[in-house]
This record gives C-alpha cells, sequence and structure tokens, in this order.
C-alpha cells in the first residue's frame, strides 16, 4: 500500500477527469484543424535540451527542471546537462538550427507539447502545461503579412474554442527602442523590461523603479508614461505616438509596422486587435512586432496567448540571419480557468456511441457480432461483457453517458432495437444501416 | 552562438522533420481512432510521479530520470522526490487510485503519452519514447472476454498502420505459476524472471541460470523447458500443456483461461495470434493473461507491444480489490524502425492543399480574400505573402509537396486558374467550388 500523500495531486501538475480530457482533446482537435489551414505542419522536440540552450536564451529567470539519474551515485555528467523545456520558442530555434539543411524555407510549424517550469503555481501558472505554437522561421526578410496572420489566426482558434471575448493587444518593439533612444536613454531594454511590469505595479510602480534602477530623470519618465498610455483600434493609433513630438528613424520604422498590422487587421470586429503601446513583454529575444491576448472581460488575468517577432533568437545559434515570428497560445492556462469557473460542461466519460448489451440468453458470438459491425461501419460501440442484469447494464450505460443502448435480436425470429437513454425511445435497428444521432 | 555540439541530437531522444512527424501524426490519429471505436475513453496523466510510487511497482530495474531544480542550491525536499514515469501503466494505477469516487467503472482508458527512461539506448530503445495504451480496470472481476479483445484490439491498430505481419503471443501466468509449483518449485516468480530471458538467451543460458541462481535439479528444469517449448495457434494448444502430465488447481485454472481466450480469437487469421508458453513478461504484476506482439519476420527485433492481467496493481495502493488489464503499443519503437529501413515515405512537408500565389500585379486583400474563401470551405490553404517572381514561389510549393497553386484573377475581367504540380495541368478555378485532389 501506498501512502495516502502519494496519491494526491502535485501542485501545479493538472489533471483531468476522462470526461474534462475528451473536451481538452477536441480543443487541440480543433486548434491543430485552424493551424494546418494555415499551412502550418506539425513537429514535436525532445522535452529535454542542453542546459546551456535553455540559458542562453529569453527566459533566463524562469526555474527550470534538470535531470538527474535517480540510481546513478555521482550525477553523470553528460545527463546532468539537460533540463526539460521550458517552452516551445527556444526548442524549435535549436531545431530549426539543427536541421537548416533539410528544411524548406519558409518554415512553418505548428507544435503542440507540454513545457515544464519549476515555478510557484498560482492562478494560471502551473509547473507543467500545454503549448500550442505556431512559428515561422525564414533564411530572408519575412514580410510584415505574417505580422498580422498570425495574430489572426490565433483570434480564429479563440473564435473556435469559444472562450469568450478576447483582447489581442499589439505593439512593435523598434517603436518602444526608437522612442527610448529618441529620448537620449541608453538601456532602452532595461526599459522595456520595466515598462513591461505596469499591468502588475501600476504607472506609479514603473515611474519608481525608472527612478531607483535607471536614475531616469522626471521628464524622461514622464514621457517612457505617455507612450504607455497610447492605445487605439485603428491603424491611425500611430499618430496618437507622433503627437508626442519625438522623432527617430527606428521609431519611425517601428510606427510603419505597428500601422501596416493594424490596417491589416481592420476587417475583423472591433476591439478584437488594440494597438497598446504599453505592451513589451519581457522576453529579451523579441525584436519588433509583439502581441499579447488577454480575456477582455478578466484583464487581470494573466496573458493567454503572448509571441512576437524575433530577428536574432534562431540565427544567433550559427551566426546567420533567420528572422523569425511566433505566437503562443497558453492551452493549460485557459482551459483550466473554463474548467474552475464551471464553464467546461462535459457530458460524456467515453466516446461511445452505442452498447450493445450482452444479455443471458444472448451469445457471445452474436452479440460481439453486432458490435463488429457497428464498428466497421465507423459507430463508437462498446459491447458490455458481462451477461449481468439488463438494469445493472443500463446503469453503466447512463453512468458514462453513453447516448444508445443495443439490445441484439435473440433467435432467428428476433428483431435487433435500440434504445436513446435520453429520450426512452425504443425502436427496431438493423446493425447494417442503423446511425447514431451524436 | 551556441557549441557546435548543443544542436547535435541526443542519442535516444529521437526527432523527426516535419514530412515524417505528419505520418507519425496520421498514425496516432488512426490508433486514437481505433481505441475509441472500442469505447475507451482519453485520459492524460503528469508527466511525473512520486519516487516511491514509481519504485514500488514492477519495472524497478530500470533507470528513471528524477527532476532537479536548477536554480535552486539545495535540492527542495519536496521537487527531489518526483521522477519522470517509465510507462503509463502504473501512472494510471495511481490515477484511478486517486480518482476512485469519480471514475465509472469497468474503467476504460487510453493513454497516448510520452515516458522516459535513462537507459543506454540501443536498437529499439529510447529514452524518451511514446507509448499508446489501452487499460481496463475495475472494481470487480473483470470477464475474460476482456482478455481476448485487448490483444484483437492491437491487432486491429496494426492492421490500420499496415507495419507488415505480427505475431502476439499469448500465455497466462497462472499456467506458469501453477506448473512450477505442482513441479515442487517454491519462487516461481523467480523462474518466471528466468524463463522470460530465454528469448535472449536461449534455452541453455536459461537452464545454466536455474541451476546456478535457484538450484533447481535437471528433472524439473526439464520439465520447465519442455513447457517453454509448447507452442499453438489454436486452442487446444492446452491439450500438450496436459501431455506434460503435471496438475495442480492453478494450473487448470490458468489451462482454462488460455483456452478461452486462444478459442475468441481462432476467427482471426491463423498465425496472428500464437499461444507461446515461453512467454513469461518481466513486469513483477502481471497474474495472469500476458501478451507481447512481436514482428513475424523479424522476430529478433524487441517486443512491439506488451501487456497482460494485473489483479492487484491498482488495489494495492489502496487495500482494495481493484482488477485490472491491459496492453501497450509501443509506439516510437515501431515507427522508428519504419523509419530507418525506408518504409516510411513521406510525399508532403505540410498539410497545405492550395497555395495562393501572390503576383505582383495583384492586391493583397484580393489575393487574401481567395484564401480565406478556400478555408472556410475546409481547404487547407497557404498564402505566399511576398510578391516574388512566381518562379520562386513554384519552386517554394514544389519543394514542401503542396499539390495545387492557386493564380487569382486579376482584374475585373480575369479569371482564377488553378495548377496541379504533378500533372502540369491548369484549369479555370472557383473559390466557391473548387475541390482539391488529396
Amino acid at each position: 500500500m501506498i501512502e495516502k500523500q502519494k496519491l494526491k495531486p502535485i501542485s501545479g501538475f493538472p489533471e483531468w477527469l476522462p470526461e474534462v480530457r475528451m473536451v481538452e482533446q477536441a480543443w487541440i482537435d480543433r486548434i491543430r484543424g485552424v493551424f494546418e489551414s494555415y499551412g502550418f505542419a506539425p513537429i514535436e522536440t525532445r522535452s529535454v535540451e542542453p542546459v546551456e540552450v535553455l540559458l542562453k536564451q529569453g527566459d533566463t529567470d524562469k526555474e527550470i527542471y534538470a535531470l538527474r539519474r535517480l540510481m546513478e551515485e555521482e550525477a553523470s555528467a553528460s545527463e546532468a546537462d539537460y533540463a526539460l523545456h521550458y517552452d516551445l520558442t527556444v526548442p524549435m530555434a535549436r531545431y530549426v538550427a539543427a536541421n537548416l539543411n533539410d528544411l524548406t524555407f519558409p518554415f512553418k510549424r505548428y507544435q503542440i507539447q507540454r513545457a515544464w517550469r519549476g515555478e510557484r503555481p498560482q492562478e494560471g501558472r502551473f509547473r507543467e502545461f500545454t503549448q500550442c505554437d505556431i512559428d515561422v522561421v525564414d533564411t530572408r526578410d519575412i514580410p510584415l503579412h505574417f505580422d498580422a496572420e498570425m495574430p489572426a489566426i490565433v483570434y480564429e482558434v479563440m473564435q473556435a474554442l469559444d472562450v469568450g471575448p478576447t483582447v489581442t493587444r499589439i505593439n512593435n518593439r523598434k517603436v518602444l527602442e526608437g522612442f527610448y533612444r529618441a529620448l537620449g536613454v541608453e538601456q532602452p531594454h532595461e526599459v522595456i523590461r520595466i515598462v513591461d511590469k505596469q499591468d502588475k505595479i501600476g504607472p506609479d510602480g514603473v515611474s519608481k523603479m525608472l527612478t531607483d534602477e535607471l536614475s531616469l530623470d522626471g521628464a524622461t519618465i514622464g514621457k517612457v508614461l505617455d507612450l504607455a498610455r497610447v492605445t487605439g483600434t485603428k491603424a491611425d493609433v500611430v499618430e496618437r505616438v507622433r503627437a508626442l513630438g519625438i522623432t527617430g528613424d527606428l521609431l519611425e520604422q517601428g510606427l510603419d509596422e505597428l500601422h501596416f498590422v493594424m490596417k491589416a487587421l481592420e476587417s475583423y470586429p472591433e476591439g478584437a486587435f488594440v494597438a497598446d503601446l504599453s505592451v513589451a513583454r519581457g522576453l529579451a529575444y523579441y525584436t519588433g512586432t509583439v502581441y499579447e491576448v488577454k480575456f477582455a472581460d478578466d484583464p487581470s488575468f494573466p496573458t493567454i496567448c503572448g509571441g512576437g517577432r524575433y530577428e536574432n533568437l534562431v540565427g544567433s545559434m550559427l551566426n546567420k540571419h533567420l528572422p523569425g515570428i511566433g505566437i503562443s497560445i497558453g492551452l493549460t492556462r485557459i482551459f483550466s480557468k473554463l474548467v474552475r469557473e464551471g464553464r467546461i460542461a462535459p457530458t460524456r466519460k467515453t466516446p461511445t456511441q452505442v452498447m450493445v448489451c450482452y444479455l443471458p440468453d444472448a451469445s457471445y458470438e452474436a452479440v460481439n457480432g453486432v458490435a463488429r459491425t457497428l464498428r466497421a461501419r465507423g459507430i463508437k460501440t462498446e459491447l458490455f461483457h458481462e451477461p449481468r442484469k439488463l438494469k445493472q447494464q443500463l446503469a453503466y450505460a447512463s453512468n458514462k453517458g453513453i447516448p444508445h443502448v443495443w439490445f441484439p435480436a435473440v433467435g432467428a425470429e428476433g428483431k435487433h432495437e435500440v434504445k436513446t437513454l435520453a429520450t426512452g425511445a425504443q425502436a427496431d435497428a438493423d446493425p447494417e444501416s442503423w446511425l447514431p444521432e451524436g
């Protein structure tokens, strides 16, 4: 017997009952469907990467899980160097760098896979979670059309999953960096890192950090906060940035890009995509367009999708020019929220569409034959394998949410009958032609 | 830049190019389809279990990977106690024990998930691999019909995957234990452990180990080897065991069960299922029917599927009676063999069915409109996002194996045309009605 304690859930490692997993699985199928409809090809990467590869990239303040062989007395040097990946972007970048000569560019991949972080679990934060990513990597400059298409694909996914209204906040790192540089700031990435915290600590907190950590003067901080206040649902939002009176080549390039992306998304419902100049994204590797998606009706809930353009992440592994752009859907974060709020309402504990009863006066060969006939016709069919009382067999079907039960014909004169449990309706049926509802 | 070394494959952690992953993904979809057609519901378990849970079960001589938080100076007690699971059976047993009151029994689940073992990689053995498992667990005795249905489902999967001829070898632990006990052997499980090695070390090796390790006498070893020589494709194979002249209640019960299972499988092609009294399965937890599946044309290749009946694995976690039966498909082992042998012949690097060209004299809105129309009709449609030379766009489509390219109409008078790359055929097409081949 195992200690009861050992059977308990492990904080941050979610698991679902079968009826909930069936819904999550249906979500994943729909996400795959949307990704494939845009021509993204699936890959999976191994779950582990060399620690060096993980630490050299953006997210180095996140805790990661290294592997250790349990039975080995001394840590094997090679294995101690591997750790579970904390996202799917860095493994994808490594995969592209490793398979450069075998891939066709632009390389468009989707990846639906688990990732791990050794963080303290809290609302929306898990230690093991599933991400659904799309990325494009090319050996030459990637056209801006992709910057507009990526969030549109994710918007379509959110619609397909029916998760409620979302808002995709869009910004451009060139605008931020160009603006800060034009103000005379020498460490624009440090300002970006601090502005990224505005959602959590507010403008006053940002102001204090910019003073304390970067010793920026009041006028500069005022402009930084002015920029972070700019939002707009249309492409002309860039004029509000220009109205702040700061100019510079990088800033102008960023504003042109932001204008292009917002313009390309104008056909979507108003408010679905918002240019928000306070959006920074913490990761160091973004260089242009950045996105984050939130629940429109729960803005304090963490970001549910995020991404952006990274010119150097892949190429830095090889000293080549390999720009990329991608976006990641935090499936576990979204799904677990809806589960917690009771918005996932599973009705069935099994995919079975019809259960064939095995009654004491029937032959197993005959009832199994009915099941095989139905299955061969694509109907998900379960056989009750024991000739128990009918009441018990029906209770099983009902408890699992199986919609139909089949009573096989007995004897040469007998007729097959099917009962629909929801309505109680019962009728003659032919295994060669009957079709289930649902 | 990352050391070249760090970009290399890690031995035992396979990865596939997109075109190969597409085939593997299609395999998984087909496996899911077969499992669901028999009424198995999907679950996923977390990737980690308490070390104690993993070590108390059968496979304790396998190396396992424990987790270690990288940045923490001192190992956190709680986290050091977790390790990656090495199969899906033990996690399933823990899941059932933990969720006992929320599951409907008989609980029938499938699980397609990765597992990890810290073994030295060799042919067919990986450190990270995907298993596809089905199991039934009940709170009361499980009817023998399941013992026949489980290998039949796996046979159907192997047919669906077209992996070539396989043979499912079937035995029953009660036959082995009953036979050995009737011979006066006091440690029948030790004999089972040694007989399990016969595939690798041959009958002489088994004989030597039985002498050296268990001090069995020659006559007893002779009978043990006699039993291990019995095979047969029909239910009457049990008579050949009885002809060895050994009797006992447990042995008779096992022979009746083996007879039942072989009889129930007689409608399948001869040789697909073979009773083989040398099959032992190494795991301690099996108590009745055991299976292993091999490639019929490559018997020295390791077992590709394995499983059996375990009366006490789940219940032992709770001190309850919770018998189970299951079988596991070694997807990575099977798939990687076929890849290595060149029997996976991918033709496409993308799911895209048609690529819409973006020619310099077209408007992006118009070509994007065509793509959206096609996509809305369920056609996987990729848009070439840059108005590059037609030749370059066609080369991209051809390199990725995209079957069709679409030339959007230009101007009010223009007509849409579609070219099929394999044949070179080109024809007028309407985005509202055109259908791709393949």
